[in-house]
């Protein structure tokens, strides 16, 4: 949850320059400044590059614009649809991230690390059957049970081809992933294993020999976390409906990250420490990235994520 | 979830006539005849009074409309905005549900059972701070960070204010009462006890010599099981994440309702009956109410209510 954003000056001051949101993301100056921004103000000790999961559906045929909300014109409703999903192989048509990754990683410290990222099969799955956010997943979940075995074959082209956008941001200077699974918390436990855990398995699976942590991130996954137990990856990151002691036996393989709620950073200094300390008290000694439970939301005072990222440099395990 | 809605050609016929959706839950004959409408479709064994967990505010002084979805004009933002809210004591302002009940118990079988509701002090918090509905909760949550007592305070007022209301419904012939918690599911455990579970236990308390059945339903709670083991209602009502076998063990002492993904019914009828079969099946035999784990959304077939529903009129335990 490092990623710029609308709560920082610097950047809204780039986004007016820049015009839309798709235009930030594919100029690889833009996407690299932007990038940048966190590092410089908080000196994080890792940087995500600025995209958006959904820019690598455009290379497969999909027509996407944010007005602001992300719409997708040509979705993907009915069996025969996904004729018209065609990713590209091998990879290409995300070049722009790969060059803005190469900027990114001359322009950090070395010992600052940087992060690419993809949605899961599942969430990118909801967007291309919806078209757009949605509150039900009404349209992807009739699609789902009318269509079980054609919607299995959509999560798992989608974790290829991430897979393979992977591939490509890790050659271009990413040293470690992560999988955003944002929308993982509208499926029961029975769906979610089958349609968004068990692709995601497979698309970690395929980057297991890329030799970089690969975090997968399970957003409103808090009834999830016996379920995630042997997912191949390094890292499990969850959102603060999950308990961080529950979840460190849950989950003994893993390192965890997370999992502040962001609307503690609406409160003040005082409240955003303790509950910040009591974060890191509850957390796995055996690994873990103290992070946020999800995004920085817009009216978040840069002030606030100041205190949030202080009290963690500060903090010392006994 | 037995509320009629727009998933019913018969409401939405109603709804074009009766023009605004406040108007409908205010005007008692026609709310009456929509509370009627799933009983006569359905032969359901219960009918949930038609209203909105938003209405008893307005005779507290909120300026409330739907447009279509609900907006507060005076939303509480401050500490000395709470001055302006004030609950009618004793309860009054609401006459027009009293008569809405007493209409359908007159039309109503013996043995159809008549539900009352409101909402739980969280979930009405968060309406009064925002002025709406949210993603994100930051205004209700700055306001909570930043004034936990005064905050305390409101959830409080809230509890007392309804335990008046659903006093009044029970009064006009509500059977049993529903407490909807639909904005739990934004809060990690320990603002959720502090913050919803708290005043809604003091809610259900203060109703407890009603000698009606309480149902308490915590929208996205599957990570709060263990806080409610203690919540003094007769009932516990889950959505589709939270697992019912797992909810079955974590609280004993209570019947359990729910819990099927309204998503299922977008789906095939052998798919609606093989979930429900397996809903039934994990449900707890102390007691248990079959239900769906949320509201009908709106592009739900009709033909999809009437095979879950008479799935679970057939079922017979073995």
């Amino acid at each position: 949850m490092r990623q710029a954003g609308r709560y920082l000056p610097e950047y809204r001051e780039v986004r007016t320059r820049a015009g839309d949101f798709l235009t930030m993301c594919r100029t690889p100056e833009i996407a690299a400044e932007v990038t940048l921004q966190p590092i410089r103000r908080f000196g994080l000790d890792a940087a995500i590059v600025f995209s958006d999961i959904l820019t690598p559906l455009v290379p497969a045929g999909i027509e996407l614009d944010f007005a602001p909300a992300p719409h997708i014109a040509n979705p993907l409703r009915t069996p025969a649809d996904l004729d018209r999903l065609r990713f590209p192989e091998p990879w290409s048509g995300t070049e722009f991230l790969s060059e803005t990754l190469a900027l990114v990683r001359e322009a950090l410290a070395p010992e600052t690390a940087l992060i690419g990222f993809c949605g899961a099969p599942w969430t990118l799955g909801t967007y291309l059957v919806e078209g757009s956010t949605s509150r039900s997943f009404s349209l992807a979940k009739a699609f789902a049970h009318h269509h079980p075995g054609v919607f299995d074959a959509l999560v798992n082209r989608l974790a290829d081809a991430m897979a393979a956008y992977l591939r490509s941001q890790v050659e271009a200077g990413a040293q470690a992933v992560q999988v955003f699974d944002s929308w993982i918390g509208a499926l029961g436990a029975e769906d979610a294993r089958r349609w968004a855990l068990g692709p995601a398995r497979r698309l970690l699976e395929k980057i297991g020999d890329l030799g970089v942590p690969r975090i997968y991130f399970a957003n409103g996954g808090a009834h999830l976390l016996h379920d995630m137990r042997d997912m191949p990856c390094e890292v499990i990151g969850l959102d603060w409906r999950a308990d961080l002691a529950m979840a460190t036996r849950a989950l003994p393989d893993h390192a965890l990250q997370g999992n502040l709620d962001p609307g503690v950073l609406m409160g003040p200094d005082d409240a955003i420490r303790a509950r910040t300390l009591a974060m890191v008290a509850a957390a796995p000694r055996r690994g873990y990235i103290a992070n946020l439970g999800h995004g920085v939301t817009p009216d978040v005072p840069v002030r606030a994520v100041s205190t949030f990222v202080e009290t963690i440099q500060r903090y010392r395990y006994e």
